[in-house]
C-alpha cells in the first residue's frame, strides 16, 4: 500500500500568522520575538492568527552586522552542533544557550496557544563541509555530503547536497528530528522553488520525506518563488505552500502583477496545499537594514482592502509583516475582518471571472456563502461590471433575488437583470457577499 | 454591462465526435464524410457521438495529388469567393457547386441528427493577397490586411492578419457569418496556439468576437499545441477546447507522455471549455498521405483501454480518428462504453494522485458515481496501489465499505483498510467504480 | 585541380562607390541615378570612386507610394520577365522599356568610365510563386522552387529557396546570366547574413557559383549584417563584402559602436574580401520617406572625421550615402582626400592598439607610410596616448625619429622617448603619418 | 604615456614545453618533474623546448587519493600562507618545506636552462575565506575579498573575488611577487576564459596588471577554452596565450574539430599572443587517474603527424602531454622535426585556403620558406588539391617553378600549372616547403 501523501496531515486552511522578515530583516532577537507572540495571543488569536515565524539568519553571528555592505555577511560565524545542524545564536536567542536551541522559546509560544515556526535553507552549512563536520547516524562528514557547485545565487550560508547519496535523506532527517524536538510546527524553506534556478526537486522529496518521518505534523513552506508552473501538481504532493511570486513589499505595481499570477495559480490548490502570494506588508515594517528606518507601509488604504481580499478569496496563506505592537486601528480592521478571514480559510473553488489592464472579478464560496469580488486597477474611478450567469455556468448558488450586502463599505444593493455594476475608487475593491 | 463570456453556450460538456484527419489526411471527399456520418447515426450516435469534422484543406484543388513530396502543395490552387473567403472545392464536395458551399452537405448532417464541424486555418489566403480580392464590408482588400511577415510554419496556405486593425475583426466576421449561413456547428481553427510559436492572442480574441457575432453558437476548438500553460485562463475565457499536445499519434511513447500533459492541465477545464488531448487514433487509420497504406492502430488493446480511460476521466472531447465503416468490434466497443463515456461526458473534479515513471493514479466523480483508475505504466506487470483517504481529502465521497466493481473486467472487489492494490498487466487500466 | 575561389578575380581593393539608399529609400529613377554618376564622373572619379548602385525595389511598381504606412508595399506590384526574373520598372526606369533591362543604363554609366550595380533580395519573388511563373532553363516553375516557409522578416517580397533542388543554382544562374547582359558590375545581396536570422549558407553558395558561371567578374556585397563571426573564413571564400553591422545612420552612438565591430573583425580581410561597415550618412540625405524632408547628416564635422579616419584605417568598403549634386565643400573635402583614401584602398596589416570607453587607437601600413590614428571618444576633450614600441612589435616600421605629420590638421610633432599624446577634441580624431 | 601592453615582453614565439597534466592529473610530485625536466634538458631542449609545467592541485594535501569519487576532493586540506596563498605541499615538493615554495625546485629546472610554469585558478581559496586569512598589504581578510556566489563549476577549490574591490588588485599581486620572488616563468590561469561561463574580463585584467607590477615576463596562460571569439582582441592585449578549445584528447573526432576552431582564429595572433590548441596528447599518457592505466595515445601515427602539422602552421603553443621518459623513438621523432618546429616558431600570415568535411588547406611563410599543408579528414585515401594562385593572391610568395619537397616523406614534386593534386591517406597530411 503506498503510503499516504500526507502534506494534509499538518494543515486544514491556508496557514495564519506572522513573519519576523518584513520588520526586522535578519536580526530579530528572542524578546522581539515574544512580543510579537504576545500580541498574536491577546488581540490576534481569536480571529485564526497562529503561527510565529522566525525568518531568516538566527543561526548567523551579528547578522546585520554589516547591513550597509551585506544583508548577508559572506563567511561570517555561525552557531552550529557537533552534527552540522544550525542553532539559534544565544546573543540574540539566550534561552536557547546550553544546546536547547529553539526547545525554550517554543514551549513559551505553545503556553501562549499559538504555533511556531522558523525559516531554513535548502542544504548544509559552508562552513561544516569546510570543517569537516559530522552527519548523525552516519560515516560521512558534512565535505561528503556537500556539493561544492550547487550554492545559493544570493545567501552565502550553504551548499547544496549530493542529493541522491542516501545519507542526504539521513542529513534532513536529523534536521526535522531536531525540529520535532523543539516543536517546530511550522518550516519555511528557503531557495527551494524559484522558476529560473535549477530544479530543486530532489531535495523538496528529501525535505517531505524528513517530515514523515519526524512524527511531528510539520508545515512546509517553500521559497522564494515565482515556481514553477509545471511543478504544480509535485509541489502539492510534497509541501503546504509555495511562494508564486519573488519578495512582495508594499507597491501598487507588484500588487497589481500579483493578480496575474493568481489568474495563472488559480485551480491548483489542494487541501493542506496553496500557493502563496507572500507576507502582508501592512502596518509599521522595514524596521531594520542598514540606515534604513521603519514606514508605514506605502500601500494606500484601497490598495490594502485590495490586498486583502485577493490573498483572501484566492485563498492564500496570510502571513503579516507589521511589526504587530506597532499595529495602528486601520490595520487591526483589516487583520480582524471575520468575514473576510472566514472567506480565506473556508473558501473553495475561488476562479477569476474576468481579468483585463483595467479590472479583476473573483468569485469563491464557503458552505453558506457566494463572494464575488470586483477589483478596479485602474488609477482612476471605474465601473466595474459582472455578469451573474457566469457564476452559475461555473457551478456556483445561482443569485436568487434579494439584498446583497458589500463586505467593505456594508452597503446593501442588488443585482440587476443579469449582472452587477458598480463605481470603484481607484485601486480598491467591492466584495459582495450572498 | 459586460457581455457574457459565452463559450458556454454551444457546449455543455467534452464534444464528441469524428475527425477525418487520421484516415484521409488532406484528402477526404463528400462521399466519404457522409458515409462516415450515416455510420455515426445508426452505430454510434445513441451513444452521444456527434460531431463529424471535416480537417484541413477542403478547399485546396488537388489536395494530396503531390503527397509523396509534400502534405500540403506550395501555392496550389485554392477556391475563394470574391471576398477572400475560401470555399469547398467542388470536385471532391459536389453539392457546394454553384457557391452553396458547405450549406448542403451540413443539411444532409443535420437531418442525420448530427453536428457539422470544419477545420480553418488562422488568417487570409496567401493568394486573396497577392490577388489584391476583396475583405466584405470594408474598403480594404487582401494585401492591406494580410501580415507578409507573419506565416504558419507548416502549412503554405495563408498569411496572419494585421490583426490591430479594424477591418481584421470584419474579415473573420465575414468568416463566421458565412459558416453560420453554412450551418457550421465546430469549427477546428489552427496554426494558433502552440507554445513555441508567437502567440496568437489577438486573433482568438477576434475570432471568439466573430462567432459570439455570427448569431450561431459554433464550438471553437484550437490547435495545433502544445497550447501555453500561461494562457490557460484566456483559452478558457475564448474557446472551447484547445491542445494540449502536438499532433497525438497511435505510438505508446506519445500515450505515456499524455500522462504529463494531463497533470499539468488538471483543474483548468470549466463548463464549455476544455483541454483537449487530440483525437482517437484507433481502428483503422492513415489511409491516405503518399504511399502509405492504411494500417490498424499500433496501441494495443491494453493501451487502447489506457487512452480511453484517460481522455475519460480527464474530461477530454473525444474525436475518432478512425475511418468508421471500417470500425472492428473491440474498436466499435471502446467507443460504446456507456460508463466510461458517462465518465467523460459528466465527470468533475477530475484530479490525479499519483504519477511516476511507472504508475498513475486519478479520480473523478459524477452526481452518483466516483471513478478511480489506476494505470500500470511500466512494461511488465505491476501492482498498482492507491490510498483512499487522499481521495476524501479531495472532498470525494468516501468509500463507505462493500462491493466495487472494476470497468474493463468487470470484477468485484473492496477495499481494504485504508486502500486498495491491483495488479495490473503491463500498459493497461483499472477503473474503479464506487 | 579544384576551382579557385575566385571571389578576388572582382576585386584588388575595397570597393569605391555611391548607393540611392541613404537619400532614395526604395525611390530612385533613372534621372536621379545618372545625375549622381555624373557629378562621380566629374567630381570624384579621380579620387577613385566608380561604383554606382541602385538599392533596394527598383522592380518594384509605386515603391514609396504608401510610405506613410509601408517601407515597402506588400504583395504590391512588381515587374518580372516569363522566367521570374525581376526587371526594372519602366515608370522609373525608362531605358528598361521594351525588355532592355538595366542594360541601356549600365552602358551609359560605363561610358562615363563608372561600373554599375544593383541590390537584390535572396529568393524568388512571391509572385512569381503564386502565379507559377516559369524558371529558365528548367522544367520548375517558382511554386515548386520557393520555400513557403522561408521569408524576409522585414521585406514582403520574396520567398526563399529549395536550396537544396539543383534548380536553385539554375535559377540564381539565371539572374547572374541576366545581369552579366545587362553589364552589372557590383550586387548587393540582401537578407543574407544576419547573425539572427537562419543562416543562407547555401544560398551564399549558391550565389557565389552563379557569379563564377555567368563570366563576368560581378562584386558580391552581404547584407544587412551583423553578420556572423563564427562564418568568417566562409564569406571571404565567398564573397567580397559582408556587412558587420544593422544599418548605419548618422548618431555618434552607432558610430561609436562600430569601433567594437571593427575590433571584433580587424585580421579577418583577404584581398577583395572585406568586412563592411554600411553607408557612409554624410552630406544630404533621408530625402525619402514619408513625410521626412531630407537633411544635413547629424554627425559634427568631428565625428565625419572619425568615421573616414575609422573606415580608412580599417579598410572597409566606402559607399557614400549622400545626393552627390548636393555636397557641401566640407563633405568634398572628406571624399577627396587623397591620402586617407590610399589608407583605404593600399592600407595593409590593420590593427587595433588599444580600445577603452573613452578611447581607440589604430594602426595600419601602405608600402611607404605608416598610420596610427588616435580616437577620442569621450564627449570632453583628451589627451589620448600611444606606445610606439607596441607597433613595432606587431612588424609595423619602427619610428626612426624626425618629424611625423597629422593627416587632419597638417600639424608637424616627434614621438617623445616610446610614445605620443596627443590632445584631442571631443569625437574627433588625429592619424599621424609616417 | 599609457604603460605598454606588455604581454609581449614575455614571449617572442609560440611557448613549447610539457605540462603534467595528462599524465600525472592532479597527482605530479617533485621527482616526477625533475625526471621530465632532465630529459628535456638532454634530448629536447635543443628543438626549442624549455617551459616544464606543473599542472592543477599542487598545493592540495592528499591530491587524487579519491579519484575514484572525485577528481578533486571537494573541501580537502591545502597548504597555504598566512596571506591566503596557496604554497605547494611539501609531501609531494619536499624542497617547498620551510616556506620556501617552489623556489629550490624552479632554481633546479633553471640550472638545467630550461624554464619553470605553474598552473592557478582564478580566485581566492575558499578555505582562505572560511578561515578569514589576511590579504597581504591589505587590512581586509579572504572572506572580505571572496565573492561566495563566483565559483567554478567543476573545481571546489577557489571562490571568484569581488574584482572591482581596489583590494582584488593588491591580492592578485601578492600572489606574483611571490611566484616571483620564486622564479616562475609562466603561469597557466584555470576557469577564466570559457565561452559558456560568465565573463571573468576583470579577473583578467587584475593578472595582467600584477604581472606587470611583479617585474618578471611570467607569461600567462588562459584556460579552460573554448575561449570568446568575442573576446579575441581583449585576450590578446591581456595575456599570451587562450585555449580556443575545452581539453583536447587522443581522439579523431576532437582533432577533425580543431580544424574547425582554427580556422575561426585564424589571423588572430599577434606577437606574443597565441590561441591555444591545447596539449599533444601523445607518447604515454593517462597515468593517473582512478583505476585507469597510462596508455599509448590513442591517435595513429598519421594522425599525430596531422596533429603536429595543424599546431605548428597554425603557430599554435606546443606543450607535450606524454610522460617524457616513456618516449618512443616515433613520437620523439615528431618532437625534434626542425623544419616543422621552425614554422611553428617563425611562421607569419598562416591562412586556412580550404576546409570541407573532407579536407583542408593551410598555408605559412617564414622569412625563409613557404610550407603548404594538404589536409586528408576523410576515412578513406583521397585526392587533396589546392590551387597555388590563391596564395600568391594572399601575399605568399609565388611559386617559381622548380622542385618542392614534402615534409614528412621527403617527396620531391612540383607544382603543375596553377596547382597542385597530392594522394593523402587517410587522416595524414602532406606539408610541401618551397
Amino acid at each position: 500500500m503506498s503510503a499516504p501523501s500526507d502534506v494534509r496531515t499538518a494543515l486544514s486552511a491556508p496557514p495564519m500568522g506572522w513573519n519576523s522578515y518584513d520588520y526586522y530583516n535578519t536580526e530579530v532577537n528572542e524578546a522581539q520575538v515574544l512580543a510579537n507572540a504576545a500580541y498574536m495571543a491577546e488581540h490576534l488569536k481569536e480571529y485564526g492568527w497562529e503561527y510565529v515565524v522566525i525568518d531568516i539568519q538566527w543561526y548567523a553571528v551579528g547578522a546585520g552586522s554589516r547591513s550597509r555592505e551585506f544583508q548577508y555577511i559572506p563567511f561570517g560565524e555561525v552557531v552550529m552542533d557537533e552534527y552540522s545542524r544550525l542553532l539559534p545564536d544565544p546573543a540574540r536567542f539566550p534561552s536557547s544557550a546550553g544546546g536547547q536551541g529553539f526547545r525554550p522559546l517554543a514551549d513559551k509560544i505553545h503556553a501562549m496557544g499559538l504555533k511556531f515556526g522558523i525559516h531554513i535553507m535548502r542544504g548544509i552549512p559552508r562552513a561544516a563541509a569546510h570543517e569537516h563536520r559530522r552527519i548523525l547516524h552516519t560515516d560521512l562528514t558534512a565535505d561528503m555530503l556537500a556539493d561544492p557547485a550547487n550554492i545559493c545565487a544570493w545567501n552565502p550560508d550553504m551548499y547544496g547536497l549530493r542529493a541522491n547519496l542516501p545519507e542526504a535523506q539521513l542529513y534532513y532527517d536529523s534536521l526535522f528530528s531536531l525540529y520535532a524536538e523543539w516543536g517546530v510546527d511550522f518550516v519555511k524553506c528557503d531557495d527551494i522553488c524559484r522558476e529560473d534556478a535549477p530544479s530543486a526537486h530532489r531535495e523538496i522529496e528529501l525535505i517531505h520525506h524528513a517530515i514523515k518521518a519526524c512524527g511531528r505534523p510539520i508545515v512546509l513552506s517553500l521559497s522564494p518563488g515565482p515556481a514553477k508552473i509545471s511543478e504544480a501538481a509535485f509541489y502539492a504532493q510534497n509541501a503546504n505552500m509555495w511562494r508564486i511570486t519573488d519578495d512582495f513589499w508594499d507597491s501598487w505595481p507588484l500588487l497589481k502583477d500579483m493578480f496575474r499570477r493568481c489568474e495563472l495559480w488559480q485551480g491548483l490548490s489542494a487541501p493542506g496545499a496553496y500557493p502563496d502570494c507572500d507576507m502582508l506588508p501592512l502596518g509599521v515594517i522595514g524596521g531594520c537594514f542598514g540606515d534604513r528606518q521603519e514606514r508605514n507601509s506605502a500601500l494606500t488604504p484601497a490598495e490594502q482592502r485590495t490586498m486583502m481580499s485577493l490573498w483572501c478569496i484566492f485563498g492564500a496563506p496570510l502571513m503579516i509583516g507589521a511589526e504587530l505592537t506597532k499595529l495602528d486601528p486601520f490595520t487591526l480592521s483589516l487583520l480582524t475582518n471575520r468575514e473576510l478571514l472566514e472567506l480565506d480559510q473556508k473558501g473553495r473553488k475561488a476562479r477569476q471571472l474576468l481579468r483585463t489592464e483595467e479590472e479583476a472579478v473573483w468569485i469563491a464560496q464557503t458552505d453558506e456563502k457566494t463572494y464575488l469580488a470586483l477589483f478596479n486597477l485602474c488609477d482612476e474611478e471605474r465601473a466595474v461590471h459582472c455578469w451573474t450567469g457566469q457564476a452559475a455556468d461555473l457551478g456556483f448558488t445561482p443569485y436568487s433575488g434579494g439584498q446583497i450586502r458589500e463586505l467593505w463599505t456594508g452597503a446593501q444593493t442588488s443585482f440587476a437583470a443579469g449582472g452587477l455594476a458598480c463605481l470603484i475608487p481607484a485601486h480598491d475593491v467591492r466584495v459582495f457577499v450572498y
